[in-house]
């Protein structure tokens, strides 16, 4: 008998966790999204608000490299299916990750998954984490220029949120030429304006998430 | 003759150069500073102010993973001495990068190196360039558990700077939390509130690295 030993990245591996997720997530109707973007961009707000005005059943995920800040604000909204992973150093989630945490969950009563990652525009977004949807999420103050100088998120997103648009009279922001350079990196990109201070847009973004799941 | 292989990790790898590095900016009088932040919290804007008010002889490193928007920006503001650094995908500059992008400058001439690094709050942190000082820099409406969340920069950071200061009546913030967190990570850590707009702090930044330099 020739024993043989096959060697696989860490990517692969990666890879080969997050197909499982994705099987287990649809074995079990869950919809399960990727929420990415830098830190302080509001991806925590979005859930918050998300939590109060989503009536759905869901859990929610909460990256961090250290504390478990987010998931306590998560709980404190009045969530009680929140989950912390402190990845300790490290700057993306991982598959692994996740089906650890998935595996500690009651699945038969959750319809949608929301994993927050990393604050992070560069390593989350090349880390598959079983998804159906990654989304990109930006916010005014950060700048306009971020689709072209991260790209990498920017292929990948089916979804951009583009987020804090009540701040918009207050600084430079060309929110056209944003929208522009998502449609040149995915012209398939679905885009929502949202503010978490006055509600818009995120009623629409619910309403997507919820013709999605029918499809998935 | 036995023939002797060492290995080395990339990270021990890249110390050895940063070693180099720093060396090599003694030798030539450089004084260097290692500017991490998240992306959009005014790294880039924070050294267009420099150019035009920092009358020392510098140059300046911008890294990116895609693009050379931000050292066009640098040398729009009237600087010639800019160069861009693509990293490709990568999330943090090596110092191997800023060797090849410093043996490429008319060393002699420059007194200063501000080193741009990608807008990351996790992966540069614990990648030495060769740097004097690490500068953080946070921005209000990222939020104010930025130090609490990203321990692995502000351990490191000599200084912070808690930019976009002219934004605090706008946003809940608690700026003095944000430096008892700075100073729990590092109790000899030097802040600067400092607003580009205003030019609130920077003339005391600019004092510091000032004295800095003589003493390095």
């Amino acid at each position: 008998m020739v024993k043989k030993t096959v060697e696989i990245s860490a990517r692969e591996h990666n890879d080969l966790i997050a197909a499982e997720n994705r099987k287990h997530f649809f074995d079990h109707g869950i919809f399960a999204v990727n929420i990415i973007g830098s830190p302080g961009c509001g991806k925590t707000s979005i859930l918050e608000y998300t939590v109060n005005h989503f009536n759905e059943t869901f859990a929610v995920i909460v990256g961090d490299v250290k504390t478990a800040l987010d998931s306590d604000r998560i709980i404190h909204a009045g969530h009680s299916n929140a989950y912390a992973i402190e990845t300790g150093g490290g700057c993306h989630l991982t598959a692994q990750m996740i089906k650890e945490k998935v595996g500690q969950m009651e699945t038969a009563a959750i319809d949608y998954l929301f994993i927050e990652n990393v604050g992070n525009l560069v390593c989350p977004s090349t880390f598959d984490l079983g998804e159906h949807l990654k989304i990109a999420v930006l916010s005014i103050p950060e700048g306009d220029e971020k689709v072209r100088k991260y790209p990498a998120l920017f292929l990948r997103a089916a979804v951009v949120l583009i987020n804090k648009v009540d701040l918009l009279g207050f600084m430079d922001y060309d929110i056209e030429r944003v929208k522009e350079d998502c449609r040149a990196h995915n012209s398939k990109v679905k885009i929502f304006e949202t503010s978490v201070k006055t509600g818009q847009g995120l009623d629409a973004f619910f309403d997507y998430l919820r013709e999605q799941r029918r499809y998935f």
